[in-house]
């Protein structure tokens, strides 16, 4: 099983149903919903609407855009009515229609809607625990422009916003933006891919410039065109955390979606989508930054940021000042994961590890007897003992 | 076409991608996602842990509780593997056996988790706009427990949960507890009923008690067991918005899901499951609350507080006076919906009364001589001049 799924299951934070198919258990639905929030906001500060498409998609969308049989991993749904119809496996076929609706003038422009919906598809080897999935949650934001100027100009923007995203997960050393084929109508996309063991990508890295190319680009011509030289280039395994894609006029021209110019003259709509996978970006977290004793999540994305351990008795005196200590917390806004089982403390202390938060706090008699709390860092390895709730909280 | 999804579609909170099936816009998506919070308090508050889980489901698990063959309305799906999976219609089948694995001792119980998912049911008519979808999304939760009285006790809770939920959406005083048939192993099941004309329940109201009883049990030894007068019922049209059904062993027994008590033995654990459909609770505010020109939202679930209109040219006097409002209540807080197109009057007051946003709020020359900006509630139908931003506040 991949590392991050045995992790993730072991720790409780998902639940494996079949192949490629994950339930995510409160643990991993708190970290998921800090990871939903650091893009939300950074969706919203592009000045994107947050909307919520179907999951049943009607066929003749996917007959119109030609991809109802080109796409080999459309999952196909017999309706009550008898009719087919497709489980989105993205959702540009919905929303060009939607957008059609709506803009008809170039006042209606630019405009930008993304969601955070389940994505269906028909993998044939789901081997790779939570980063590749017959069902995942995406984020998938779409962009609407006038011109090309104005489509590069967001399309730079929402570069930067991935950063930013990938940066404030904790995966910003180790995430490249990497060049890709833009496929027939664009001469690239950009993926964003972050070096681990378990990727599934090969990617040749300029660490100096902080680039990469993918497999499919990385020749001479592609290299020139980038200014990068072969010879600084490094082989990475890899895993795609994001992707942008310049969708051109592909899907306007499909749906006969125009606008109308300043001097009256009708012009295809400018497109272009870009995508993060929310469960793929939990694994992947999981994957390169866990260590031998299990999970270890940045501060930004923890499902709780202090895993209070009481030993001892049950009903003494750590018990009482543990449960002190985790209301004082909680009234601070402080979220506190409490473990007070009657498990030796061995149990406890490997479990905490393996849950992987960042700041562990024992209350025992011990540490009373020495003056307060033990803190310890997922990090590091060293405990100390400290005297009250202020050193824990310089340190959230 | 029904009057709810007539209104939303017209009014740009939904986009019907084909029968029973719909997109929540922005507009829409605001209100679910105020829906949501307001139903996510109430879980919290009664202890239950929220999760997500798997829109996939084994075929086993189904097969187990007899379910694969005996719901109509299951969507079967064949996967990649040439396997048939199901499309979640509800989540017994898979919460069960994930409790199973997190509870084995009576140390364990009780226990409870809710999630927000969608569910698939293939439905034969889908003709009540947003209220019966194919696909829709739910809170389910479902409650684990050592023995009868302490479900009993829970039950009662949710009950209570329930009744500040409707409550707080607006439709308290037009909804019923309502008795329903328990099915072969409970003496009740119950559901939350809302009288409007659209619905498509019959149910027997007992306007003094507040409570209902629906056709399956309208009978006589019902009436008597719950101390109702058959010439105190008066029979009314109504929308289920919510039910609770105690499942006590249906489950547990089919997965062989037993906890050990205190002196050793090996039980079954007592289950319930209690629902809420957002859209079809969203539809029913839609339908029961709307008048002739529009939608109506009371202010807990408004996509937005304030609906601010300006009149006269672009960037006059007018234009910037509304603009500085905008800014100065965003700054406080206040979600502001800002039409600022250059449309006669009666076009952006006909928008304004459909898209249903409590206040109203017209900044132009005539309401600045006026000596000020120009308000009017929804629900009323006169509009009134006042001087500043707290005569606005003090409304919200």
């Amino acid at each position: 099983m991949a590392k991050n799924a045995e992790l993730l299951i072991r720790a409780g934070f998902v639940n494996k149903e079949m192949a490629g198919v994950y339930s995510y258990l409160p643990l991993g639905l708190r970290v998921f919903k800090k990871i939903e929030n650091i893009i939300r906001k950074e969706m919203n500060a592009l000045g994107a609407e947050e909307l919520f498409l179907s999951s049943f998609h009607p066929k003749e969308n996917w007959v119109t855009t030609g991809r109802w049989e080109a796409m080999d991993d459309l999952y196909k749904v017999i309706d009550s009515s008898g009719r087919e119809v497709a489980l989105g496996p993205t959702h540009e076929e919905i929303i060009t229609p939607i957008a059609k609706k709506f803009i008809s003038s170039y006042r209606d422009l630019p405009k930008a809607a993304y969601q955070f919906q389940t994505k269906f598809r028909m993998e044939l080897r789901s081997k790779s625990g939570v980063l590749r999935g017959r069902e995942f949650v995406m984020k998938d934001l779409y962009s609407f422009h006038a011109d090309e100027k104005d489509f590069e100009t967001y399309y730079e923007a929402v570069k930067d916003a991935y950063k930013r995203i990938f940066e404030a997960v904790g995966l910003g050393s180790i995430t490249y933006l990497t060049f890709a084929s833009g496929g027939t109508f664009s001469k690239y996309s950009h993926e964003f891919q972050t070096i681990t063991d378990a990727g599934e990508d090969t990617i040749f890295v300029d660490e100096k410039k902080r680039i990469a190319v993918n497999k499919e680009v990385n020749n001479e011509e592609v290299l020139k065109d980038l200014d990068l030289d072969k010879k600084d280039l490094v082989e990475k395994k890899a895993i795609e955390v994001g992707n942008i894609f310049p969708l051109k006029t592909k899907f306007s021209s499909a749906f006969d979606f125009n606008y109308t110019d300043e001097s009256g003259g009708k012009k295809p709509v400018i497109m272009g989508c870009y995508g993060i996978g929310l469960g793929r970006l939990m694994g992947t977290i999981a994957e390169a930054l866990s260590d031998d004793k299990g999970l270890v999540w940045p501060k930004s994305v923890a499902p709780f940021s202090v895993h209070l351990i009481t030993l001892g008795e049950e009903g003494g005196q750590a018990a009482k000042k543990a449960l002190e200590l985790h209301d004082d917390l909680e009234s601070r806004g402080v979220d506190v994961l409490l473990d007070d089982r009657s498990l030796r403390a061995g149990e406890k202390f490997a479990d905490a590890d393996l849950i992987g938060i960042p700041l562990r706090v024992v209350v025992s008699d011990k540490s009373l007897q020495s003056g307060g709390y033990e803190i310890k860092e997922r990090t590091k390895s060293e405990a100390k003992i400290i005297k009250d709730i202020h050193s824990i909280l310089s340190l959230l």
